[in-house]
């Protein structure tokens, strides 16, 4: 692809503007701890001070600088879509600081610079070490390809290499590995734009050392005199490091890590053409996919270790379904779908990108969840618990992972549309954009325009420089029964897809066009009968989006809402709310309490009352007043 | 009354052989350290080392003396329903080495006397002091009316009588109380069977000066130069010292706490006859029993802090509901009757009795229960956040509170089932026993038989020994929609109850007889609409008898059940299972996975299969192969 597609989607525009002009600036004002009544982060003033232009202490956690990498990553792509020169030039000052902040070895981390000198590698399963500078390098990577400045990339080469010469197989290097995965993923990238290949065989060193035994946490631990266990039930499945990664079979431990593992490990299967990581992959994709992941595509459904935690354990109130995660799992889907053109993939990473990622951030980016619940009951989120799902969005965490972690993925968003393959093109997303491709020589313009997601009508243009065979394939996606295809006005049958996707093969002509309509009827999904916290319950969802209750709309106690099997489901375009969003409405009932009585339990039937159900899409909740939140509605 | 009733119930009967001869072996083997395998309790050591017999150091919670006190005051029962000259020997020798082990100053505790003797009365907040005399209190005095022997006693007395000259309002004692409530109930216990008023009075110290300001603790912490804020979210509300008694109106902190406090404010209200304090015990009442109690009369929300929540917040896989809170339910609600002839404090007892407290010990009383949830998930029991619920009842804990204190309930069952007043005789509860009473100088004999609480009907004569008036007042349970009342075989009209009350305000002569027939049929219960955690699903019960499906009868995954609402339910009495109970069956439905496939979430129609529903009462679960239970089942 010749550079990003160039967003023109009416839906994710206006989040890449929201990201442009209040998330970044914010978080510039953030790190640079401007912002007042904010949590310190201090994260450039550690850098100041790293580089020896500032006097003071390191202050943060040890993964402090990651967020200054996610930052220049969300800016770098910014830039790529919207050139803002002042914002380059702050990007390109921090930048050379950075620079005057690299040791003479290539070591950079200004944690270890300036606290803990002498520490550097003592302690890889705790002190984020090369998570941090992963971060770092996946912003050089993206910094370059959006200006073609080279000066971040060559800095992070440059501790690459280092990196390289400290761990590996060979006698006297340290044979290891990050607690917190993410270097792997960016050394796969670092590879991709340098085509060196001692990136890709570095973080193909990384996963595989993972979990071999003697166990390298425990060799680390024993070297620094460590005695304690480890605060995580003493178990390395925390970072998925229990067992080499291609035993894998369940998804265990963080989830962040968890994802951005098996990122990495797709990656690898890739460029390594290596089978047996690729069924790793598979075995881990279906076991998260279909037995540990909400409707929202959230992940980790246990606060404790910020988890994951057995099959069809999906309890909505007590999820943890960090913004991250499901982050993490569009990273990964992303890269599936590298290895293999499967809708499936697709369909994962649209339901995390229309509902568990953006619920992340409200419509005006200026607040922010870390736990994206399924069922808030703001009252319970005093119990002990539940104290980590909040019932408002915060402005700021001193954890600062999501934000940052939302406005790269946001401003990367065109990335997840296509897949080029040497036969062609596969589009994975619907959203209008314009994308230049080079296939078999020549150059392709795809437009596509579309309401999606609140309209399955998608017009797509394709015009090659000159009249080429090659594929175009379409997904249709796993929530549309019923699609209609027409190329140049002539309707296609799409009996035939393959793995989720409709192939045309053909001799594309400048200006020839694709309609796609595809169907999208409120449906009331179910989940498996194995997840027990909804039996007897319905989602409902119209194409990626999943809606939910709020209290604003239907008053308090909404477990008390019931929707009858048999009521017909309204959806219309309210353009007035939440930024533009198609509400659903619905005749239900609710249980009744006025008449009820004091007394906590008798024999009693029921007494139910009319109630005008109104849903709204799950992202936008908790953008009006706060209160109450359902995903799962009861049923009768 | 003329010593406790003695029970000839079949149901009680077999729960007190089973406390006689298996939890009060098992308890003092414990005690003693003789059982393989067992947490070490060290508690009899820890006597013999303070009393300077054995040399060693003090192990155990520093209120590990309690144990001993429960035990002791549960042998005390039991003697007094069986006579056991042997297991009377073993105690006396016990009190004999308690004796040796109190000080000089009349000071007993073993923990501050082997391990901190010169920090006594230095932290009531958090060291159980006064909490062990209460226990030890309570202990003496159920062993003086049991045997007459007055040893005990008296060691309490002279501890009773230092613990007066340390604590009270006069200049140079220590204006403060215990952070763990006991002493305050135990205290009247020991004026009732001394007559000595000073006890009353210290008891009354103890409740007024609880919650005033400055607060008492924040003056002990400060005099400790404790600098640390106190754990429990640094709030009062804890050990429910955030306000003074009198201005509580919910019921907050940790949940045995607060009813044994609630059970002494009652008392100190019926026997000072002071009216606010009777009003503040009502309202606390309304809280608990209307909006912070289970349907198993389980206490307690919350694990952390083993306490309440607050109003309607119910969960039933999360709830803490510790065996001892019911316990201590079952005492206030006992007070309560003694303050005012209500069957609605009965009902509430009644419903502990058979529910909440007796579901923490086994059939057979070799293991216990700490916390009694409503719905188990045995693989869930594997969260941080459920890892207090226990899929089977364990043999012994570090912390001991709950199984000697269910001891010393079944004991003392009998005190339970009457009230009597200077007019006549209340009956709370039906269960076969024969009791004595003066009525107006005159003895009167009253036997009841029954098959309760499996049939409804109660035979009770009444025998006084010569004709004479007065009021026997039988409570129709609230559970009762229908009842027949004849005397001496006429029909007696129940129209007109007195708060629950039948009043029968006659002339008794010997031979007279009562035939009460309690409707009992099976109700499907519901919960208060605002109890969330049950929109739409019903709970089984029938006459007093809270049901709950288990998988070894019902299969996993028993969410899936569903109960369609027009189902009939048949009660059977089975003999052979479980000692003989009343099963609960039913044509109900289950949610189909067999033909579901893969995928965690599709709009899809659910398939339901018939499933014959079959209920045991809740008391009685995990007595067999163990697996899965509930309480509130899904109707439809």
């Amino acid at each position: 692809m010749a550079g990003q597609p160039k967003v023109t989607d009416s839906f994710w525009r206006r989040y890449m503007d929201v990201v442009r002009d209040e998330v970044i600036p914010y978080q510039w004002e953030a790190l640079n701890d401007r912002i007042e009544g904010a949590a310190k982060s201090h994260a450039i003033e550690n850098i100041r001070i790293a580089a020896g232009e500032a006097e003071g202490e390191f202050h943060g956690f040890v993964f402090q600088d990651s967020d200054v990498a996610k930052w220049l990553e969300a800016v770098a792509y910014s830039l790529a879509a919207d050139p803002n020169p002042e914002l380059e030039k702050t990007s390109d000052k921090l930048i050379e600081l950075l620079g005057r902040a690299q040791q003479e070895d290539g070591y950079l981390n200004t944690y270890f610079t300036v606290k803990e000198p002498n520490a550097r590698w003592t302690n890889l399963r705790d002190q984020h070490e090369l998570y941090c500078a992963g971060h770092m390098i996946e912003a050089a990577v993206a910094y370059y390809e959006a200006t073609g400045k080279r000066t971040l990339l060559d800095i992070m080469c440059r501790f690459a290499d280092y990196i390289d010469s400290v761990f590996g197989e060979q006698e006297g290097k340290i044979k290891g590995y990050d607690g917190h995965q993410k270097i792997e993923l960016a050394l796969v990238k670092l590879y991709e734009v340098t085509g060196n290949k001692k990136y890709l065989n570095l973080s193909q060193f990384f996963i595989e050392e993972r979990g071999k035994e003697p166990h390298f946490f425990d060799r680390e631990s024993e070297a620094r005199g460590d005695t304690k266990p480890f605060w995580y039930f003493s178990s390395y499945k925390y970072s998925q490091s229990h067992l080499p990664v291609r035993e894998q079979k369940e998804a265990v431990g963080h989830s962040v890590r968890a994802m951005y593992m098996y990122a990495a490990m797709a990656d690898l299967a890739e460029k390594l053409g290596d089978d047996s990581l690729k069924e790793a992959c598979k075995r881990l994709w279906e076991n998260v996919t279909n037995k540990q992941m909400y409707i929202t595509a959230g992940v980790g459904s246990s606060e404790f270790g910020e988890a994951f935690s057995f099959d069809y354990d999906l309890p909505n109130d007590l999820s943890y379904t960090e913004t991250c995660a499901s982050i993490g799992l569009v990273f990964w889907a992303r890269r599936m779908l590298n290895l293999e053109a499967n809708s499936s993939y697709a369909d994962v990473m649209e339901r995390a990108l229309y509902n568990g990622t953006i619920s992340g951030m409200d419509l005006d980016g200026k607040k922010f969840f870390y736990v994206n619940p399924l069922e808030v009951w703001p009252d319970a989120c005093s119990r002990h618990d539940k104290r980590h799902v909040k019932p408002v969005r915060q402005k700021w965490f001193n954890c600062a992972c999501c934000p940052p972690n939302l406005a790269r993925l946001i401003s990367s968003i065109g990335q997840y549309i296509y897949t080029e393959r040497n036969d062609g093109i596969f589009v994975n997303l619907y959203m209008g954009n314009e994308a230049e491709f080079d296939v078999k020589g020549r150059k392709v313009t795809i437009t596509q325009k579309t309401e999606y997601p609140w309209d399955g009508t998608v017009s797509i243009s394709v015009s090659p420089e000159e009249p080429t065979e090659f594929l175009i394939a379409l997904r249709i996606p796993g929530w549309c029964r019923k699609a209609q295809l027409k190329v140049n006005g002539e309707n296609v049958a799409i009996e035939n897809t393959v793995n989720g996707y409709v192939y045309l093969n053909r001799t594309w002509s400048e200006n020839d066009y694709i309609d796609l309509i595809l169907d999208m009827p409120i449906e009331r999904i179910k989940a498996h009968p194995r997840v027990r916290e909804n039996a007897g319950k319905t989602a409902l969802q119209r194409g990626p989006v999943v809606y939910c209750l709020e209290e604003v709309d239907n008053g308090t106690n909404l477990p008390n809402i019931f929707l009858p099997k048999s009521t017909r489901l309204e959806a219309h375009f309210d353009s007035e709310l939440l930024g533009g969003i198609v509400v659903i409405e619905a005749e239900a009932s609710r249980l009744e309490d006025s008449e009820w009585g004091p007394a906590l339990y008798k024999p009693a039937e029921e007494t139910f009352k009319p109630h005008r159900l109104s849903a709204i899409p799950y992202f936008a909740w908790c953008n009006r007043d706060p209160g109450e939140m359902l995903v799962w509605v009861n049923e009768k």
